[in-house]
């Protein structure tokens, strides 16, 4: 007997019926002896449904009373489906009661629609459990300390989940979605895409970060911090599928650095259209211009991806950095506007038609030539690399846009992804 | 400058166009230098489409846990629309801020789905009104002592406006709502129905229980309790319209009465068809048996309205009395099964097909007759009546269902409520 998160996204929620299968799933656990806690997302569609009503509504100005009323808003999506799934769970004669953030209470700081989550009260959810309750916790939100509701922003829900089993000391955190497990790319793209058994942390964070979207990247970074054991698995199976057999399914997110086993150098790769690049052509090279440009962009709340400034000819140098795609024009402007004339209107070239592709994998540290290896991947395939970024098991570079299915194919290829690891 | 609380239904709130509305008529009642707090209903068919997914989940089994999580789910619809109103009014410029039940908070006792407020905490409200904020607060819900969420019933959030009126001890609670006032009875029954000016408020008790939906009873009755003013007025007319106007507008209940003022004797007609009849023909006119026959309908949560109780015949008697018409085929198999059995089998009459009408005036008070004038009326229509009941400002009737807008109008032209009065 374990206690065991579950967590099932909007999809999973998406119908009656659907919350049904989940109900059984969940009462199936429970029935084996484990002691349950659910977290699900609202039924799909619904967080979009009321943000558009809002947005009906909304004035231009959105200040921080406003953005309060949009987490009082949003929050009303898990809280009915918290209830929903409750209620099927009683239908299905098991005792179950469901808790909104502030009821538990999961306390956030009072960052509207981005709130993070501070800390979890274990007390009543750890009495109903000790009285055999299936206990239900409204993802995605919390409440701040002046006892506001606040929302953890997109994908939130997993947060939720892993920060619950953190707090509860859970043997397992599994996180239901619609696809079975984390590949070694999207199989969209690489039809050839292998699921992976497990996968460690730290490569699951940097696929996070890089475009994987199976899991938000801060559901990641605190299952990391608290050592949450992780696993994504399809909630799509049958419910009454054999215990065993599900409770090794999908991909598992281990800490564990597994000794015996072989590590694949590349675990996988991952992909992102959403950046677009813009480079500033002869700017002086002294100190302080980096600071002049970045800071105006930080100041508008733009964040920054990948930056590189050439060697310097003649007291000149080129700058040029990457935003995600969506910023890309307010940028340049901002630049124009702030920065440029100061710097002697230098040239300033924007390209949104990019794309970012990096390879992921542990074993990167203690193996030379990966990078190269991908370098001669992508220039036998005749890709230009624009920019590169290094950590110490990733590698990125910026190419053409037109280029990403082949770039990632080519790659998927030459780390023989498609073979069985391990 | 006053303190006034606003209530606005479900179909004052049903859509986006409708809530700015709303927002623009409550902006121009702050910016006549009122403090205001509102109220609103969930947007129209929000209760019935959440409460129809629990139903579709359902199980038999109907615990107070479900009832828990009913009462989370419909509470859902209110802390949506009070966000949603509140970014309207943002957009137009006010200061505003929405609470949830359990924000404020409105402290009810825990019977699920038919909650009684038992106190409201006015402090954090009174700190934002002082900064001029307009306060919103979500109707038909609260929190009870250990913090699960309650709701009050079907039209709670009349009884949730008048309480935060009486609380905040507001000058006049205006409920907004798809009827423009009181009237002497239903003008879809008697198209010369004339909208009362005022009511006073012991007529607009007996008018709520005896079948006007104007108001839920319950808000009438807290209203008594705590001598809050209260005004029904229209949502339908233009926002802009003069707020001197506005406020003169729709039917204020009254407290005092005015001694000035020629009083009506009877104020209005009110009916409803929700009525069935039972009929026990020979039982033994003996100690015990009342209780026996209604203590059994009672066990079963079934409520009787009039009761009559013939005079004996060779120790026999005829007991009649009406319940609702939902629970008419119920309560007879309850009887068969229960209680007739140990009186002999006497024989048990249903009928569905009654309906009672009431006059009602606090003039009926001061003046004989009355009664006697309605009994006339009806009789020389050639209308049978089949059962009355009096109080010391109504006087009701049971007739086959068919007389009833017969009824309705003969009563409405004899008691001359057609014509204004004081």
């Amino acid at each position: 007997m374990a206690l065991i998160v579950h967590k099932y996204g909007g999809t999973s929620m998406g119908s009656t019926e659907r919350i049904q299968n989940v109900a059984r799933r969940v009462a199936k656990w429970a029935r084996a002896g484990h002691q349950m806690v659910v977290v699900p997302s609202a039924m799909s569609g619904e967080t979009n449904r009321l943000l558009g009503l809002a947005k009906e509504l909304a004035g231009s100005a959105h200040s921080d009373a406003h953005l309060r009323e949009l987490d009082a808003l949003a929050a009303t999506g898990e809280q009915a489906s918290s209830a929903l799934l409750t209620i099927a769970l009683q239908a299905e004669g098991m005792q179950a009661v469901s808790y909104a953030g502030w009821q538990v209470p999961v306390r956030t700081n009072s960052a509207f629609t981005k709130a993070r989550i501070e800390s979890i009260d274990d007390v009543r959810v750890r009495h109903d459990l000790a009285q055999g309750k299936v206990v239900i916790i409204t993802g995605f939100q919390g409440v701040d300390l002046e006892g506001h509701i606040t929302t953890l922003g997109r994908g939130g829900s997993d947060t939720s989940a892993v920060a619950v089993a953190a707090a509860l000391k859970a043997a397992e955190c599994l996180i239901y979605t619609d696809v079975d497990g984390v590949y070694t790319t999207d199989p969209r793209v690489v039809p050839e895409a292998r699921r992976l058994h497990t996968v460690s942390f730290e490569e699951m964070l940097e696929m996070a970060s890089l475009g994987s979207k199976v899991l938000q990247i801060r559901s990641v970074e605190f299952a990391g911090k608290y050592r949450v054991p992780l696993r994504v698995l399809s909630s799509f199976t049958p419910w009454d599928i054999d215990i065993k057999e599900e409770a090794k399914s999908g991909t598992l997110i281990t800490f564990e650095e597994d000794e015996q086993m072989e590590q694949a150098i590349v675990s996988g790769i991952a992909f992102t259209r959403d950046e677009a690049k813009i480079s500033i052509i002869g700017v002086p090279d002294k100190p302080g211009i980096a600071h002049k440009i970045l800071g105006t962009v930080a100041e508008a709340n733009i964040e920054v991806d990948m930056i590189i400034q050439n060697i310097s000819k003649g007291g000149l140098t080129d700058f040029s950095f990457t935003v995600n795609r969506n910023d890309h024009a307010r940028a340049i402007d901002m630049l124009k506007a702030k920065v440029l004339p100061e710097l002697g209107n230098p040239e300033v070239l924007g390209d949104a038609k990019i794309c970012k592709v990096s390879i992921v994998g542990i074993g990167m540290r203690s193996h030379v030539g990966v990078a190269s290896k991908m370098f001669a991947s992508l220039s036998a395939e005749g890709i230009n690399i624009q920019m590169i970024s290094t950590s110490e098991i990733k590698t990125s570079v910026v190419i053409d846009e037109k280029y990403l299915e082949l770039a990632v194919r080519a790659l998927h290829k030459a780390f023989e992804l498609e073979q069985n690891q391990a």
